[in-house]
């Protein structure tokens, strides 16, 4: 097999990078940190897009667009805003190029310098809260739930594809409402869609928590997030959700008559989720051949390979492919028939096991003859013959339970890889270890940050589903009231 | 009524803009030229971006995405193509913001400035044909049918609010091919498809043809247009897609092995339509009442508005509502019942109709006991009064005699200002009277250049379905072989 990946074992994260280009999810660009997403890649992020669009439609949302520049002096607005993005943005500073006077090529026109820099958007709440600002006059007008599909520039310096880019696909909410509980509702509310979305559609379990202070967005009261867990025991962080307060809206002098016709700022939240969640989807479940799709997100379903030898055989074994091809198609399923004649059978088998085809399907001569089919699933890599009769009933149930098969798996490991320590010497040998781990900490940044420095691991979040428990920080012996979770983390 | 709109006659350029405001769909943002595309604008463009996308996946093509920046070196690389773009690019030239060390806000690093510059891409055409490159290396990785939803971005200095702006959003279509007959057939492929999508989604009836040598597109062989007349007599040009020969392959070095193993360069088209088709759309049918939109991008198709008095009519009258709105969406349609207590039944009215709702039905205590509701068509302004009995298939059959009636009220607009033209004194005549004018051409672009100087009109196309007819031109007097369009444009 031409397309072999480099095993997890050996090297997680080249298995990931051989298996992104393998499998033709995305590549690297000629801009640095910039990737393209292949067509098939692009593929699974529109189902992502579609059923996300869907949920959060079905929650009162609508969608707009606003511009892709922020002026340079909307940025700085919000204090602790700025502070988070000023490092890594990409900035506009003319309108056009000229011919190079000295030869070749072109440069950059300085006469076209701009009066004031524009910024290509890391995220928009600046230029957003700036609308709103004429949107918004009195409680009648709110709530705003407002969504965007945008791209986002952050000028990472170490890039990895779909992980963590310089230029980004994701949505972005952004909402303004008339009390502080009906945001703090709906930052919740959306945590609650994402997370629904990531175990459902993802079969990707995942953890809801609250961002430590150290963590949390630049501008944002509260974050909250979804956590989870990758093959290697990291913590990915897959969604966040930001309450934030009258920050904006106090930056942007964004008030509003309320019903007691006094003016007052308006409450505003974020929330987001990105072409990284196509990295969870790739570590979360795949393995050493390839791709692993959750069917919800998966292209292709089904694909079907038709086996022969003989070109007496090829037509009857061709006939009988796509009658079963037309017959899954009828039941809803996503269904392709590699009739191609350039590859061989075991060729194919190979390049859809890379590309996490949930069920494969090969029918042969003899299959013709006794009304049978050879049926793979993607998830086990169990094969099995099934008859041709009742089979669209049979498959249509079957990619059901794959589904839930992969999203029990990776529950599963994600059970086996979490641990409660109650001492340091635990604590730094599971965290090295790759292990999710349950600790007590005693609120403060210094310790969250000390903790960092000596393990790599990060403050993942305070899980919102826990009891409180009375304990000891497992660094500082300061006393805790609930446990946290930390993680090394991509 | 609040909402009034400048009539066409009075100042159609200001009636646009009203509408557009007022009708919610833009406006414009803090940033010079950006327009934000406010909810309701927005679910229009989703229509229209959901039918294009249909009818792009029926005819073989994927979507991809590629960067947003584009080296400046790449746009160089195609002569005519930095030519067309130079003067409209926006120019990042560093990566960080740091704290304004004379005091407040924040100023460009200078240190991070970027060894190249890169552009906001204008059109991808060149970063796709470098990313092809390393696809294409034998006819069998031929055809590519790939197409991109993206922002882009034209740094114009005159903008309207759809019409020209300095971001908008589009698609792209960029497809590679084995030979130039399988790649011109692809152009006027996707060229019908545009067609197709105007005519029967937009109502919009377009002229197809080809683009003179000095409108064509910078870098392209061939132009094809749809282009389509609004209402004060202008031509809006709705799509193109571009015969792009070897020009592109040539620039980046894409070649491929052929069928008879020997070398040689691929052959390209792109094509695209853009959140201008917006301004086409409300131009083209909309009245001093404000916008009429065809049902079938039609974010709302009926709106129902409960008309009371007392409370004691207030509930059989919002049940009666109630009801026949789940009728309507049982049947697949898009209701909107407006039981807002804050506003009166006459403001409602006019919002709905400032909105182009293609249908709206009112009842009262009275057609709740008669059983029948008010039926008032937006493109006619009719009023009727029906049976609640059977309204299902009423309204549905009456949207799709709104949809023929908008388009065929169109197509005879057009027809009606169109003229064939064989003197000079004609010629100038039907332009200022806002016509658009068949004429013949000599063909060269000095004719077609001083026809424009002494008239403002541009030469819209050369038309396709048009017969050849031997004639003069009308300027010059030199002979010509057909009539081609000219009139003023947008």
């Amino acid at each position: 097999m031409a397309k072999e990946l480099t095993t997890r074992q050996e090297n997680y994260s080249q298995w990931y990078n051989d298996l992104v280009t393998k499998a033709d999810l995305a590549e690297n660009s000629a801009v640095r940190g910039c990737m393209v997403i292949k067509p098939y890649g692009y593929a699974i992020w529109e189902f992502m897009h579609d059923a996300l669009d869907r949920m959060f439609k079905q929650t009162g949302h609508v969608n707009a667009y606003f511009p892709l520049f922020i002026p340079k002096s909307f940025l700085s607005k919000e204090a602790s805003h700025v502070e988070g993005f000023a490092k890594e943005c990409a900035v506009v500073t003319h309108s056009r190029l000229m011919s190079n006077p000295n030869g070749n090529g072109v440069i950059v026109d300085p006469e076209s310098k701009l009066e004031e820099e524009l910024i290509v958007r890391p995220t928009s709440e600046t230029i957003i809260w700036d609308t709103y600002r004429n949107w918004i006059k009195s409680y009648r007008d709110l709530p705003i739930l407002v969504n965007q599909w945008a791209n986002v520039v952050r000028w990472e310096m170490r890039t990895r594809l779909f992980l963590r880019t310089a230029e980004f696909l994701w949505q972005e909410g952004h909402t303004a409402h008339a009390t502080k509980e009906e945001a703090l509702t709906e930052a919740r509310k959306m945590l609650e869609v994402y997370a629904e979305f990531a175990e459902k559609h993802m079969a990707l379990p995942v953890i809801k928590g609250i961002k430590s202070a150290n963590e949390r967005f630049a501008g944002a009261v509260e974050t909250f997030c979804i956590e989870a867990m990758m093959q290697d025991g990291k913590a990915l962080q897959a969604g966040t959700s930001h309450f934030l307060g009258q920050n904006f809206a106090k930056a942007f002098d964004v008030k509003f008559l309320n019903k007691e016709n006094k003016l007052d700022y308006v409450w505003a939240t974020s929330w987001g989720v990105s072409t990284r969640l196509m990295g969870a989807l790739i570590m979360a479940h795949s393995d050493d051949n390839g791709l692993v799709l959750p069917p919800k997100v998966a292209p292709i379903e089904v694909v079907i390979v038709p086996i022969y030898k003989t070109d007496d055989q090829r037509q009857a074994v061709i006939n009988y492919c796509v009658e079963m091809k037309e017959r899954l198609e009828k039941k809803g399923l996503r269904v392709k028939f590699d009739d191609r004649d350039t590859q061989k059978p075991g060729f194919k088998f190979a390049e859809w096991e890379m590309k996490g085809v949930p069920v494969r399907l090969a029918a042969g001569p003899r299959d013709v003859e006794n009304k049978t089919v050879e049926l793979a699933r993607r998830d086990t890599m169990e094969k099995m013959e099934i008859s041709e009769n009742g089979m669209e009933e049979k498959i249509t149930a079957l990619l059901e339970e794959i589904q839930e098969n992969i999203y029990q798996k990776a529950l599963k490991y994600r059970k086996d890889n979490t641990v409660r320590v109650d001492t340091w010497d635990d604590f730094k040998k599971n965290i090295e270890n790759g292990k999710f781990v349950y600790a007590h900490w005693d609120g403060t940044t210094e310790t969250e940050l000390k903790i960092k420095e000596e393990t790599k691991a990060t403050l993942r979040c305070i899980p919102l589903d826990d009891d409180l428990e009375d304990g000891i920080d497992v660094y500082s012996g300061k006393p805790s009231k609930r446990r946290v979770i930390f993680a090394k983390a991509y």
